[in-house]
């Protein structure tokens, strides 16, 4: 059998060297030795962190230090920041054995990911022209870690098939684009998109199909053991589930407005879970033999209601109009796992590890249109005039823009966020397969054991050996004794 | 062996179909879309949720974003929201085959159970009789999850023996209740139970038990194999308990009066959670050979201080105060685990999986009474005169209420929450009696087999298989030796 | 083999007895019941949790509940706290044997320790001395769970080795020794130490060295077998590292001043983290043989910049300059876990389990220098003359010091920590090598069953066993057979 292996290992496996012994260290001191010069020469702190702070307050009037930004935002930059790291990181450890790459690959992009944000949002949004400087506050540090949710959900179209360095590359370019798109949806368009129907999750889950689509292996059944979960890691992919979900809330109103901005949008999300869960657990159930849940379902499409109010969040769609939103997402969610991720992967060779297509794309573009359809729908009566002022944003050069505009900017952003995230993943694509990035072979996929020194094989094994030479023992004497019968 | 399986399983699993295709799927759809419905006719944001915030603020005179109730409750709602979620689900991991069924239905139930705690909420204590609509804020939210900890307390008791859809309908009674007992205690008897010993705990205990004392399976140990941990399922577990154990200062002191109410409920609780811990491990060590300890009292007896100063966190009870009631509901409830969960099993057929009589229900209970001794033995000078009057509300009708008489009040409460538990759970569980909730036949209890897709045995396995073959070879040679030898 | 065994087990544990039935509750009895009569002798609330706020807020023109000190802090204390019992707790679990004992005992002592804590610092820092109590609010909370750090580092060090009533022991002295060395750090010498680098990190760091080098255990390798991990204790570890990592930003501000200084060392803490994931990566790869990544560098070195931040976090020590911090620091912890613990273990008979020395000691060490330099090097133009008196404090006694000067009683603080911990760790550990606290035989350690009721084994064993069975039978068949062919 071992010779078997080695034939079929050597065929599919000839080109590939899953070496990053060279390549991932390069990677990451020349990336990081980047950020320290880029942010020397760019990155201050902005008037609230810094020391200046005190006379910036007399300055301004400002009575109490509880106004500084600070404590506006804080908490809920701590449940965005649990979101990326554990939310992200254990929702990807529900294979039985890629649950080291699953949280361990989306710290360490997350964390590379995160300080490239700060300079490419930097830039495009708050570069100040006098300076040239960058001045970031909590706010940026929210910001940033959006940003890297956009290549954390690619990551999981390609979780299991890609490199260490692959997915280096995957979030530096994911960075950018995503910086661009945002300029254009958010400045250029100016919409509104505080949670990232568009910018986050359509753009992100458009970029991993794109790049997944791409990287096509036609022989991944050979890894099709190591494709599926295990008792415990599905237990452990329920904790990335879990804070993903309760903390979706503080995803939505991070960086909406002051006051009642944050405040609504927390509740319309906190309402459109709720209402997910309970038509996914209806469809999940439906689709199985005597009506078994599926975890797969009860671990992701859950979270689809956060996914699709993350441009309405903000706006006054209304508790009822909130539930109805996560009723249908959990919806079109479990259906896209039952149906369209097979789907995908028989006609459109396009395998999609985590079935971020189910989660965030569809769900993300639906948001998109959500959110257009809500602000067209939007009248002076329920926001009042100053509400609907601040809530759009209609000052200096869109002061005059009406509703229904909006609406439409709104629908186009959601185009553009798409078409970001097609066009910038098939080229990204385009660079990952140079066969230099130490990607795993087809029958190698899924396999913490190609990039980590993993632990031997749990104690229950000993027991097995050890009846292993009990029984040879066994059958030795019961040869032996056959000998004497015979002999005698 | 098959056979003899079979035979058994026919015997008792006779009239038990754990189908719930269609029902499982009927119940989420029909309440879900009736939330939608009642929702779209009652629910709208509050003045502080509402875009006409602004001129809220410019009409009350408030002169900060900041005062937006949003920033004084956020932290702590979020705090609450982990601990229903991932507290009580993980919490329930702990059996070695039903983490699936523990995480999984405490996600389900508390998701349904939030809508309907703010409708029933909702209808109780903030309808608006001009407009007829209820306005939610954050501080709905808080009570929404307070109000489906009650029901995830029974889910406690009945871990393991009950259908999915006898959760959905323990919930929406368990709701239903907990809103009038609610309305009684805190409306009608006007007590302060801000972190609901008395109408959370004690309620929810009770009400438990005597659903799981209806449903008395009288050949549960035919489940035995199952009713136990392994290493990691209790690892798992302990997830849940320190989230409970670390956030109980918020639940505690979510809702009580902003300032030092908030400060010093959780301050109290904090104190009394670390007692509890210290007695729960000197009994659970002395209780044991070696004095080895217990991981089924670590993982709950360490909380029963949490549940014990629910009424009395926000009074000043001063710190050594707190100390000692964590110190004796540690010992109380570690005893509770040693011999009154196997006496009631024993005496009263009463099967409580989790153990809530011990960790809820008597803790509850005895939270009640010392909230109200502490109220009764309230003083201006400790107070002050307003601090007394903000503490216990002695504001409109019940400006002349005399300490005595509060304290009396609670103790009364304190009775309603536990009668209310009980009667209410009786009914519940007659009703859950019918033979149509597809609930589990005694010897398929504790099973995640029964409502969900398991992932097949870890990887472990194959090797026994190999090995297996390897044998199967070997025999087939010794044989054809044997054979061999026989015919020369 | 079962003989062979029970000889080694009776040589080598001949005078071990780990029977704590009687010291492990008769400590925390005592120790507890003391803790009663010391709060109920010292503690009371402060005036911004006693019910005199009304009174206070109106003595003071305070405008807002929002501005008491609980709204400020009481978020960054509850993360602080998840870091205290989720993430040293499950750092500790990656032990495949030793999960119960990692996050069991951590969650004892520090429960223990908090309390003890509270008086200790209350006894050297808010002593009123007209009155002779002591007043509490949140911040002594967060200062609590601060000083327990210190002893729960220590126990990295010692993890495995040592019964529960050492640890007590530890923890008991450990507090002790750290609010005597902060007194003499923050208030004789007037150090700034928010996030302490000196206080906590490296104090808590040689503490548990110093008493592993003492408690050196010459033939630890006969317990060898179980100290590593398998693959879910890896996984379950990942939690305690991601949320150290997450939420150190909000250990290192947690009690820095209000407004700039809380903002500023979040945003510091979180470029230096970011930036040690990277170098950790780097150099863990570069290490191993293709390039693959150690779990144990992942899940330590990462947070070493958040270590080194504990003391320049608040300073203006620029966006830039705590990415150089965090870089550094990457990669000489990933060194130290290389080169440095095997050459203590061989060398100089020091035997640290978690490798607290990479983790703690020399970065704290580091941090420690680093706030020193960043502090001498402090400037009235870029802090503002307000600024600079704000955060260092130049008031009082000390409105004349210079920077300077300022930098040189930083080093010296950090010199004052080491010393302690040494010295301290020394004395406990001879303390501890009274053959009376229980603790485990060299061919014992890293072995729940000494102190825990551990659960059977997995299922998983069960097939097996039918396996078992079922060879047997079907070999009785086969010499049966051969019996009958030979009869023939």
């Amino acid at each position: 059998m071992g010779n078997c292996c080695d034939a079929v290992c050597g065929f599919f496996g000839r080109q590939k060297n899953t070496n990053v012994r060279v390549s991932l260290p390069a990677v990451c001191f020349v990336w990081q030795i980047a950020m320290i010069i880029l942010f020397g020469v760019f990155i201050r702190y902005d008037e609230e962190s810094d020391a200046h702070w005190a006379e910036h307050k007399r300055d301004h009037n400002i009575t109490s230090d509880i106004e500084n930004d600070f404590y506006f935002r804080y908490p809920s930059f701590q449940d965005v920041h649990v979101m990326i790291f554990i939310g992200f990181g254990f929702l990807m450890t529900f294979l039985k054995r890629y649950s080291f790459g699953g949280v361990g690959f989306n710290f360490l992009i997350a964390s590379f990911g995160l300080q490239w944000a700060l300079l490419m949002q930097g830039w495009f949004h708050s570069l100040d022209h006098t300076t040239g400087k960058i001045y970031i506050g909590v706010e940026s540090l929210i910001n940033a870690d959006f940003c890297c949710a956009g290549s954390l959900i690619a990551y999981g179209a390609l979780l299991g098939k890609v490199s260490p360095v692959q997915l280096m590359v995957v979030t530096l370019f994911g960075i950018t684009l995503f910086a661009v798109e945002e300029y254009i949806i958010l400045t250029l368009l100016h919409c509104r998109d505080a949670g990232g129907s568009m910018v986050i999750h359509a753009f992100g889950g458009y970029y991993g199909l794109a790049i997944s689509w791409v990287l096509y292996r036609p022989n991944l059944h050979l890894s099709k053991r190591l494709n599926g979960s295990v008792y415990h890691s599905d237990v452990f992919a329920m904790i990335g589930t879990l804070y993903l979900w309760m903390f979706w809330p503080s995803f939505n109103s991070a960086i909406t407005d002051h006051g009642d901005g944050q405040h609504r949008a927390a509740i319309n999300t906190y309402l459109a879970l709720a209402a997910s869960v309970l038509t996914t657990v209806a469809i999940s159930s439906m689709s199985q033999k005597r009506g078994k849940l599926d975890m797969v379902h009860i671990q992701n499409a859950t979270l689809a209601g956060g996914v699709a109010m993350g441009t309405a969040a903000e706006f006054m769609i209304t508790p009822y109009g909130s539930l109805i939103v996560g009723f249908c997402c959990g919806i079109i969610s479990t259906f896209g796992y039952l149906f369209v991720t097979p789907f995908l992967e028989k006609y459109l060779k396009l395998q999609d590890t985590c079935g971020v297509h189910n989660l965030h794309a569809v769900p993300g573009m639906l948001g998109g249109f959500i959110g257009a359809i809500v602000a067209a729908a939007a009248t002076e009566s329920v926001y009042s005039k100053e509400g609907l002022i601040n809530t759009f944003d209609f000052e200096g050069d869109f002061a005059n823009r009406s509703v229904g505009t909006q609406g439409g900017y709104q629908a186009a952003g959601t185009c553009v966020a798409i078409a970001f995230g097609l066009v910038g993943g098939a080229i990204v694509g385009f660079i990952l397969k140079f066969p230099i990035w130490g990607d795993p072979a087809d029958d190698n996929c899924y396999d913490d054991e190609v990039y980590w020194e993993v632990p031997e094989e749990e104690e229950s094994i000993p027991p097995v050996l050890e009846y292993n030479n009990h029984m040879i023992h066994k059958h030795q004497e019961i040869s032996e004794s056959n000998f004497s019968v015979e002999q005698s």
